[in-house]
């Protein structure tokens, strides 16, 4: 094995993607940009949010006064359904064509000041049912649903009450084309989902696991590319969030809870990050080679004010990482699971 | 041709990405995050900062009393020469190589309180010389140079004293692997190269167009992930930066002098971005499928303290903007080349 103490590149076989990983980095001066430590204290009702019940949004519609969950059709779509498809190419380097969609807004729990890491795994429970709901809905209309949460200001949350957000397309993105044509191959060349015999490496040995219940594991992928990257698989073979049963869904709940509470104590502050859901599209022919998962993408690096920046050499040549996956991952795993305060919601 | 105000997708053949564009989304609420606007009140020079004339930096080294521009071998490089080449595959899916290289730090000027875009056109021109310099001495042992500049907080950049960088290696990065190929397939196909089709392509319009000089074309190319992303392109086919001219290097300067004074126009505050150079590698076999260009990657897009974020649906999904790229050349284009205040350096 390469020492990993010096520069190398990892590769990402879900992706096709490569990292660059350079260890301790992390020990050159910081003049640079502090973020701004997250607020804890928010009241548990705003009247300016507009996702707290009974509120009035910006289109003048008016939130019901939900208790559990809430969903509706996003004011201010990236997408929408009302688009003809076309297409355009007036030049070979001028190509373009519609994007018919959809997206909607999930909101997590009535109460503005709560977020998934101190909610009780029975709350968290109900937004896997959510979950797993819009993705058998939309997935009836829709080929993609991308299920995602921006959380915290640092990843660009317009808006801090708990929620997450779906965008559905007939099109299937760009990130779930590499993973289909990339876990297909592995299929076709292998005999077994790429990520079931993945899950089965890592749990063997546990050197990048932060979290191992039942029926899920949470590791830190050996490809990462930010420096608290984890993936969450379940351990049996699950093409589709809908799929899961009622055990897996409790235990789901379970390991989010574990992860995220290690995440808040990892530099002693709500931590920020976006996630979402990847499953088999709902396009023709087999999905035998899909194993459900989720990534989370948080962007702290150093502490609660300074994150990694994907910047220049990042954007014009290849990601980099400042500290190896093995490290990160030993880092959580050390960290206590349950957090002091007692979870709520 | 597609009605731009409708979802759509676009092609990039340079990379083979898509971004969607979905115009308009800059009208939603925004509750979110506010960046620090950029002090422009800095000393000319800074005891503190380990790039200014005669300072001791972190490991000791003190820097010369330059009086133009100074380069020395980055004190935290993320790649390191003396490594030797190693792969490792002990399973499929872990598979990991060395990677050698060599990492430089480019001071722009001595004054701490200066940037390239309050620098006269021909203080410019002594770094596009200096860029070139590098590309020509470190291509003799790598075959890819990637220089860049990170410039201002919101694009991580550890310290403001004007620098760029340079991080070069043995390896082909992932971007330039794709520029590479896409530009390849188009010319065995269209018979000449990618770039200098596309530059002819929106000179004839000047939709796109944001800075047009005798040598140079900056425009907002077509498939733009960010909100005020440019190419920089010479009008003339030009593999690598060492090939420039004289008078080509001169018009540089003025057509970047141009580009940034507009940047720096748009919210009237210094502008935030990432850039940097791509030009044909040091690899064997023929490279006149290349064209030499600079990316610029700048974040803002509402004002000087709101950003885009390429969060959730970004990461998972695919690239997302908020505007066309149409309104945002036209934006830039409208605004004076000229700044009021005098050019210093
Ligand atoms: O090298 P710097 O300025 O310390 O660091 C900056 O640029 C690097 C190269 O793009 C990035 O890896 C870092 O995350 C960023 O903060
Ligand atoms: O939808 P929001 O929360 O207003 O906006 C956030 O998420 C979107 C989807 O990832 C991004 O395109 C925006 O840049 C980001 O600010």
């Amino acid at each position: 094995m390469i020492d990993p103490s010096l520069p190398h590149r990892r590769y990402n076989p879900l992706t096709d993607d490569w990292v660059v990983v350079s260890a301790g980095r992390t020990d050159r001066p910081w003049q640079g940009a502090q973020e701004r430590p997250p607020v804890e204290e928010r009241p548990s009702y705003d009247p300016d949010c507009y996702l707290c019940p009974g509120n009035v949004r910006a289109t003048g519609a008016r939130n019901p006064d939900y208790d559990r969950t809430f969903v509706f059709t996003n004011d201010f779509a990236a997408l929408s359904p009302d688009v003809a498809e076309e297409e355009t190419a007036p030049h070979p380097l001028l190509r373009a064509h519609t994007m018919p969609g959809t997206c909607r807004v999930l909101c997590f729990d009535p109460r503005h000041d709560l977020r998934l890491a101190r909610m009780s795994p029975p709350a968290i429970r109900r937004v896997v049912d959510l979950w797993a709901e819009q993705v058998a809905e939309l997935g009836r209309d829709w080929p993609w649903v991308q299920l995602f949460e921006n959380h915290g200001e640092a990843m660009g949350a317009s808006n801090l009450h708990p929620h997450g957000q779906v965008w559905a397309s007939r099109v299937v993105p760009r990130e779930a084309t590499q993973e289909d044509r990339c876990q297909r191959a592995y299929r076709d060349a292998h005999g077994r989902p790429l990520l079931v015999d993945y899950a089965d490496v890592e749990a063997a040995h546990g050197h990048r696991v932060v979290v191992a219940t039942d029926r899920w594991l949470v590791l830190l992928p050996f490809w990462a590319l930010w420096p608290f990257e984890t993936l969450v698989v379940p351990r049996r073979h699950v093409t589709r969030l809908p799929d899961l049963d009622d055990v897996e869904r409790d235990d789901l709940a379970v390991a989010l809870s574990g992860l995220l509470s290690r995440y808040d104590d990892l530099f002693d502050h709500p931590f920020p990050y976006s996630m979402g859901w990847h499953g088999a599209p709902e396009t023709e022919g087999d999905h035998a080679h899909w194993q459900l998962h989720a990534h989370f993408y948080p962007p702290l690096l150093r502490s609660a004010v300074v994150r990694k920046h994907m910047v220049g050499y990042e954007m014009l040549a290849n990601p980099q990482r400042d500290l190896t996956p093995e490290d990160a991952a030993r880092h959580l795993r050390s960290l206590p699971a349950e957090r002091s305060g007692e979870p709520v919601g």
